[in-house]
């Protein structure tokens, strides 16, 4: 938050800054998406919806689990939210009592703890690096259950910043085991779609009482439309509608229908998804040679988590640095991971390629003058 | 709730059912707010915005104040919500520490009461009647705090469902007797714009220390797209943006984008309301020769609160024998108030005119048959 409002500023001064802070794509909604919209702008009023959503596009969502995992889901436990955001939020209400302990990775999605601590939960963040993978175990959660029952665990694959996917063996292993511990687990998979490396799976594959929440943001290009859905265990969809009723009425109506034609763009959106597969090739190819030569693996999303030890004492730092003098934003660590963050930098490859290639010429110049 | 599923089925099942139980304008938004939707989905990319909501839009509510009530409010006290909901949410996350108690009406939105248990808070209502013209007084307040300390007063006015208003002198008394306790007055304003009777005032006139929660989704037919706003004590500004930051990341920016031109479609929103007040005439002209004799102020809003002792004995039973029986739907007083509920019904006349005399009809038809 810091560098982004650093980059505005120096914007506003007429600097040019490459935006590899942001957790956006820069493509907008895909044709169907907005011809889907034009046509319900024309059609009359937007009214409430369901608590849950329009039934076609909760109907459209389930169809999907069949053709991408082979899972069939039944639409009454689909549950469209305004953004994944309103789904955690949803998650959490529905499944947990307050001071239930959530157990999270750091580094992680920062707004996760947010959210836990504002709803009265305790966000239980555990340290994890490459020995599992940047991804949690049974092992780590039978470690935390030692201090305090755990509740819930909450995994992202591919994941928010280290863009680092549990494979789909550890992932089962993983919802097996609470399952039988008796832990609700929620499954971020808002970055599926996005996967250069490796195969994705959904948690629903191995466990019905899985929490699934997912989003339009990424693959579907529908950030600022805040769509999203979950899926949730039969017992959970109850109480989260009624929550839902309370807390939002019901997501945008526009954005609905509109989502609902996403899955008809694959095409476009594989094309989008080229570009950001072109961006990291481009990325991991230079990067190493300007001094970025520890690298998580990228599996998905569109982040690359750079460990900037021997570059760097502190990232924080670093990272101003680089945005000053070199014009290039990226996000510091410390704003994922309280422990080790100041360890690392996340640049973000949702840019365009000519952003891409244009940042990598900068911070070699950058680099070279620092010595 | 109930009763919204019942009208359903029978619709499905083929039968004409006249809509009074809904709490939304039947017309969609207003043209120039089409236009600007048209406008930004042709423009490119809709992202995350600043989770206060975009620039233009709160400067434009700003102004709205100044141009209103002649009161004037910095841009940076002003925040975009996703709906009232949001708005809501933000306002009790940022006002208030878990276990807070926080007074409200008895009759009153239901939402408000469910919210505020979600998030940990304790909702104390009140019964509130004839005495006080349906709303809240210092010396009611003060009873309250006779059994523990309360941090909050929420008020709506016009409120939903009784359609009563506090009249500037009643509202600016309880904002000052508030203010002077250090207890924070929340001010639900969505029904302003849309009143019939007495002159509506903002608590911002009385106290820069209140939060102020508006919607575009009433007075400008805005429901599906989900769009409110705040206007917030300065001292609130940045926790309610840094947990709207986690909780929403921001509201969908092509409502923020076309809520803008709302207010340049007086004209449009004008005659809108007029037909609320043509509708409003007829029911208060053939009511009371139905029975439906003991009916509140209707000063606002679009709802008439019909206190039905005499006409029958649980206004929950009534309403179902009215909905099969007649065709008409309503909704039974109990969803508002736990204490007096069964003795009252709400009809909304948000819907056409010729709806409004067809319900009169059949229910002209429907009590003579009963006797």
């Amino acid at each position: 938050m810091d560098i982004l409002a650093a980059a505005r500023r120096l914007e506003a001064e007429g600097r040019s800054i490459i935006h590899m802070e942001v957790g956006q794509p820069g493509a907008p909604a895909p044709r169907p998406v907005l011809e889907a919209a034009r046509a319900a702008l024309a059609g009359g009023r937007l009214g409430y919806t369901e608590a849950a959503g329009i039934l076609p596009l909760r109907r459209r969502i389930a169809r999907h689990y069949h053709d991408t995992y082979g899972v069939d889901v039944p639409e009454n436990r689909v549950m469209v939210t305004t953004g994944s955001s309103a789904g955690f939020n949803l998650a959490f209400l529905a499944a947990f009592d307050p001071g239930d302990r959530i157990v999270l990775t750091a580094p992680g999605y920062p707004a996760y703890r947010n959210i836990i601590r504002a709803l009265g939960l305790v966000p239980v963040e555990i340290e994890v690096g490459p020995e599992t993978r940047w991804s949690l175990t049974p092992e780590l959660i039978e470690a935390a259950a030692a201090n305090g029952p755990v509740k819930g665990v909450l995994v992202a694959s591919p994941a928010n910043p280290t863009g680092t996917m549990m494979t789909p063996e550890a992932l089962a292993e993983l919802v097996r085991y609470c399952d039988e511990a008796g832990i609700w687990f929620l499954s971020d998979e808002i970055y599926h779609g996005l996967v250069y490396e490796g195969v994705q799976a959904t948690a629903l594959s191995t466990s019905q009482n899985a929490l699934i929440i997912n989003s339009f943001s990424k693959y579907y290009c529908m950030t600022g439309w805040r769509i999203g859905w979950m899926v949730l265990p039969e017992a959970l969809m109850r109480p989260a509608e009624r929550i839902a009723q309370s807390l939002y009425i019901s997501p945008p109506e526009l954005s609905q229908i509109a989502a609902a034609a996403a899955f008809d763009a694959r095409v476009e959106l594989e094309a989008v998804k080229a570009g950001y597969a072109a961006n990291r090739a481009l990325l991991l190819e230079r990067l190493p040679a300007i001094g970025f030569d520890r690298l998580l693996p990228v599996d998905g999303a569109f982040y690359i988590y750079a460990d900037v030890r021997g570059i760097c004492e502190d990232s924080l730092a670093f990272t101003r640095a680089m945005l000053t003098e070199a014009g290039v934003a990226a996000t510091p660590g410390a704003d994922f991971d309280p422990y080790n963050g100041a360890r690392f930098l996340r640049f973000s490859f949702a840019g365009s390629h000519s952003d891409m290639a244009e940042a990598l010429d900068r911070l070699t110049a950058w680099r070279q003058k620092r010595g």
